[in-house]
């Protein structure tokens, strides 16, 4: 499980973090541009989105045609979305293709047409999006929970917002592209077969002399939680729980991690046993941990029949506040053979990998490796997952529900 | 990318698959059963879901508890799913564990116990989930496309019906277990860094002396397209369009799938082109080639606005016309460099192989290398493609539109 991992810091900041997986063919990669949804003016959700559009309607000596098809030619997929933090745009192809790619993108980050007379053309392609989102129940608590749980501008919906689409313009979209096309706070990684040394020459060459500006993240207050309902009409409620846990970059980490596993990591846990098997209240039910750098949120979710809802929401809170009363070792035994099955799998993929750095450089200003992870998850014991549970108690939840009928919050009773 | 692939077949008729991928230490694993929808009986739609879920309550000497304790121990990510020809149960965990894993699956297939007493908490989970695919008008436009261009009962639904729910009992699933649990027609296929020889004499001992049973698939007659709306409120209108081309098994698949790569790989392609990026009628549009044994269909399908919803079904009928008249060699070039990209990938992923290398069995008989897959893809000419175009002819259009006013199918006039 010997992972090559190397980085660098260009002196115009843009850090390029590397993982050599000698056995793939394949590689993937990951620019991180601090252009998130965070740094858009505030009611012009959406500018990010429309911007990576943008960025692929031409650039350099390419029209929007020439660049995709070049892309394709390369056997490039690639794809973009946008985070609180980033503008991210990633690929996969084969390893082969992987430096005649760099001048492309270097193309698209340096020198994009951002032609206006494509603007409308984005923007209601971003529209339609968004408005399918609407019509989408478990997309809609998604999206309205993050946006209660956390502060503004963290928690907006990263891909836009349908109301603030008519106040962007061209000129929002330029002023973005400026801020966050610039190597400060960008993140460029791979996962391939090739070494640092095969990527840094064309790199430099291309990138070296790129312009860096100052940017500063929004900060991330905390917020305080509360209850509520959304009306829908449809067959199921939606319901959502969004409480604070130690984030990424706290030393907690991993212990917040193995407490969401055994909540809802596989068959065995809590939630599908209590929830779905025992009392088949409803058929997905989870729990996942969702990470900002600074800030983050235990996200429960389950879809309900109407006249279950209730019962569903009551249960779901029983057993968050059941937590702390006990775990069994079996249970930290089986969220361990779940997660070194999860890490044996990790090291396959060039995709799964090019993110993770990308993602560990931000957060963390290293990459942890996955030999690393295995021994602190190998190193958990109940004491700690229960000392745990006492210093981040059950507090400030933010629930949300999404269906015909309001619920009643029991735990505040 | 030499690939070393072993079968075997049992004298009881299971046949055995291999992939060894030497640089992993994932193993993934699918065990295809002849308990698809199809052999359900009819108007009994939910009944291989039902049997799926009960599979996992209790086998051999283990309680439900028990069993999915031990597959959690083993870090098994296990995943159960319902064609229209099979039950499938795969899983993906640690190669070191894959051995152990066997006697547990052997369980389930041979001993299930089938506990009477939560018939009703899986079938009241199976209600929950078709229940909210109702709720999702994306979902019900798939559904329901198959539903119509495929022949009962190929294109009912695979994981159930709601309406079929009430008339489905225990003895339903046992008389399903008792056909579908058996050697005859059945498939178990693993990739992983294990060889054939260190997984047959745990395999033959534990399910040599498996009696098969005798088991036939219905017959997959043609069908004949036409128009449909479904209504629902919503802000966007779906619009589906099904038809038939070259199956996994005939000579011409490969054409078939290069066609649809055509209209719809990368965003280069055709109707990314055309009805995104050229007129903006839509933000999701795509073409997929899916394939039974003996019959496949060109699935397209796009959301829009519902004051563009006639638009897009034109100028989406227009694409599918216009492929005759002639194809570019740039974009042919494209298609083969994406295939190419995705082939190398697929070889990274021991769940993208093992899932392949049992559905190639059961299709073919064999298992296509992805080298001789590239060798074809290499091979194919703009002649060819349009030789493939004149052999099937855009006809038997089944078109399908959800959401709240109906559209009007200007190809028919």
């Amino acid at each position: 499980m010997q992972q090559q991992i190397e980085s660098i810091v260009l002196p115009n900041g843009l850090a390029i973090v590397s993982e050599r997986m000698p056995d793939t063919r394949a590689a993937a990669f990951c620019w991180l541009l601090p252009g998130g949804s965070v740094y858009q003016q505030p009611g012009k959700a959406g500018t990010s989105t429309i911007l990576a559009d943008l960025l692929f309607r031409g650039a350099g000596q390419r029209s929007g045609r020439e660049l995709l098809g070049q892309l394709s030619l390369l056997g490039v997929q690639n794809e973009e979305s946008i985070t609180p933090a980033h503008l991210v745009l990633s690929g996969v192809t084969q390893a082969r293709n992987l430096v005649e790619t760099l001048p492309v993108y270097a193309d698209i980050l340096r020198r994009p047409h951002l032609p206006e007379e494509e603007f409308d053309a984005a923007r209601s392609g971003l529209e339609m999006t968004l408005a399918s989102n609407e019509d989408d129940p478990r997309q809609k608590l998604t999206l309205e929970l993050r946006r209660r749980t956390y502060p503004a501008p963290w928690g907006i919906p990263a891909d836009g917002e349908l109301a603030d689409l008519p106040a962007i313009d061209m000129e929002d979209v330029r002023q973005l592209a400026k801020s966050s096309l610039q190597p400060h706070q960008a993140i460029f990684s791979v996962a391939s077969s090739l070494a640092m040394s095969d990527l840094l020459p064309t790199l430099e060459k291309l990138l070296g002399d790129w312009q860096p500006g100052e940017i500063t993240a929004p900060p991330l207050p905390p917020t305080t939680g509360g209850y509520e309902h959304l009306t829908h009409e449809s067959q199921q409620t939606q319901i959502g729980i969004a409480y604070p846990a130690a984030d990424s970059t706290h030393p907690d980490y991993l212990k917040a991690w193995a407490i969401v596993s055994i909540l809802s990591g596989g068959m065995s846990s809590r939630l599908f046993t209590e929830v779905r098997e025992k009392r088949g209240l409803c058929y997905s039910v989870s729990a996942n941990l969702h990470s900002l750098k600074g800030a983050a949120r235990v996200i429960c979710s389950a879809s309900s029949q109407n006249e279950r809802a209730q019962e569903t929401l009551d249960v779901l809170l029983i057993e968050l506040q059941r937590l702390k009363l006990g775990i069994a070792e079996e249970e930290l035994s089986r969220c361990k053979a779940l997660a070194k099955s999860s890490l044996v799998m990790a090291q396959d993929s060039t995709s799964s990998r090019a993110a993770s750095i990308a993602r560990d450089w931000y957060q963390l200003g290293y990459v942890r490796t996955l030999q690393s992870l295995k021994q602190q998850i190998e190193d958990l014991t109940v004491p700690d997952l229960l000392a745990y549970l006492d210093r981040w108690p059950l507090a400030n939840l933010q629930i949300l529900t999404v269906g015909p009928q309001p619920l009643v919050n029991n735990m505040a009773q």
